[in-house]
């Protein structure tokens, strides 16, 4: 297949700051270099495209060349030969930037895949113009490493392109023809609904793992405390859950932690650890003693706003019952996108 | 003041069980016994209703009615006392129906102190009827102790009465009667918005402090590796908290667990361990990998239904805009109890 990658991945970064040989195994180049060797070995027809040529050593440049890459420095040329397109580079206002452009040379039919966590949704609502009007035939994927390409542990891809609630992004032939790369290179084949890939794959792990793990405790240290433990407990966690993103979405990081007066709530936490298995909040509280003071500049000035505390899926469906129709998913829509442009 | 506190606190389970002593200090006993003579020798006519003896020996009753407190068996009694009610039972359907009770009974313009973490919101929407059409006279109250009282960290209650919307629970007059109750045994006041103290004492700091945590975690390493890191990483941690909460209040806790498919997600988290200051995600793979067996049994059989994944602040806002008025406020206000009731 032709494969077109976009970043070849900061092999200094990498190496240097974060030590991935020592940390995770595997050898450089790591990233968006690993993968287009990976499948080049594969026997498929690929150009990388970097435009910065000090991300890495010419050595191993030279390694991804000679394993048969072709390497571009402008993505308008890597755009016009992929039938699928791997964005590897981590998401940020200039990956918007390149999609709008590749999007104007791609050719028909191709599909897209995402290869960090970013929600699809963010990319989507961002290109939905685009996407709509004048490249209906292109699809959109998530096709996330489950660690970084050319580690140790790299093993397998989540792949997505149907949300929970219906949505499809992509055509199921499209999808198939990613499904049917990662085959081509022996990963092993994860499919999920795409809305769930961000919170299972790629750095995003680290906040769905500690929260999922307070949670669990939460529910174990009630059930010890209350017959009626369970459902009480899920009504208080979507409270505590619903409240800290109500604060950030309104008022941002430094508004939470100027909200949830971290001294205190630490202080208070140190009295909240009754059992052994509460090692989570342990550790949390000594990553909280260190960390809140990085973000502490503005945090007196910042204004916390004015929050409601709802059940936000209780109010998709009264929304749904009270105004209906399009209306009513044009609302959603625009909530669906709010907190991602 | 006269004063009814709801609850003695089962020290059987407060010794034997969490071995508070060995954790915490202090002596017993703990929680609403602690209170009751706390509140007595600052000489206070203290009421403490208790319906089951066998919760402590005769040794640690005859230390609460030695300093002067009133033991009785049925909460009606203690109802009729007060002019400050503190419930300290752990909340349950049970809570519920002593506080109907209570309401019953208790003289005019009374306020009734919640001292656990349950949101305010939780309580009054199961007993809003009676307080709008019966005893519009009573305030509710948040006044959480630091530590369960008795123990060697107990020193403050976080009080509050207003939320950070403007909704207030009590009067001015109730609310410094608290106040003036934590004052006068020397303790600690820290007033904050009522809708805030759930997050901040109690058991619920275990999720609030692991959350926020790993958030502040996140958005370090994302600052690492993007320029743009802060703007971004609050979107991406917005989607994946409202994404937890929306599979949690459509699918419970098994449903989330099959979600988030633990197993994987364990496996991936692993790999995202990059910095030495992720100990909060080590510690939580450690709990996940011994706690989600825990939780296992029925989680294959669970569906995890549909969910709209939104910024709910501004799904509130859009709310105000196109519905409006009393009706808006209907709608949002149903929502604020619907995970409650």
């Amino acid at each position: 297949m032709k494969i077109s990658i976009y970043g070849a991945g900061n092999q200094k970064f990498y190496i240097e700051e974060l030590k991935l040989q020592e940390k995770l195994g595997g050898e450089p180049p790591f990233g968006g270099g690993a993968m287009a060797i990976e499948f080049a070995r594969a026997g498929h027809d690929v150009v990388l495209s970097e435009p910065n040529r000090d991300v890495m050593d010419e050595e191993l440049w030279r390694k991804i060349e000679e394993a048969g890459v072709k390497v571009v420095r402008d993505d308008t040329e890597a755009a016009k030969h992929g039938e699928i397109h791997l964005i590897t580079r981590t998401f940020s206002e200039n990956t918007i930037k390149s999609i709008k452009n590749i999007l104007q040379h791609i050719p028909k039919d191709s599909v897209i895949a995402i290869c960090d966590s970013t929600p699809v949704i963010m990319i989507y609502s961002n290109v939905e113009r685009e996407l709509r009007f004048m490249r209906k035939d292109v699809g959109l994927v998530s096709m996330c490493p489950n660690a970084i390409p050319g580690t140790g542990m790299y093993s397998r891809y989540v792949i997505g392109h149907k949300s929970l609630d219906g949505e499809e992004y992509s055509t199921e032939e499209q999808f198939n023809r990613c499904v049917d790369l990662v085959k081509s290179i022996n990963r092993e084949v994860v499919i999920k609904p795409i809305d769930l890939v961000p919170l299972i794959t790629g750095l995003s792990t680290h906040i769905t793992t500690v929260t999922l793990s307070g949670i669990l405790n939460y529910y174990r240290m009630k059930s010890l405390m209350t017959e009626d433990g369970e459902k009480i407990s899920e009504r208080e966690v979507l409270y505590v859950l619903q409240t800290i993103s109500a604060i950030l979405e309104t008022s941002s990081i430094r508004g939470l932690i100027k909200a949830l007066d971290v001294d205190l709530l630490i202080e208070n936490a140190k009295a909240s650890k009754l059992l052994d298995e509460q090692e989570d909040l342990e550790a949390a509280i000594h990553v909280l003693s260190n960390l809140s003071k990085e973000f502490s500049r503005e945090v007196e000035k910042c204004e916390v706003k004015p929050i409601s505390v709802v059940a936000s899926q209780a109010l998709v469906e009264e929304i749904r019952r009270t105004v209906g129709g399009a209306a009513a998913d044009g609302v959603i829509n625009r909530c669906k996108k709010k907190f991602l442009t």
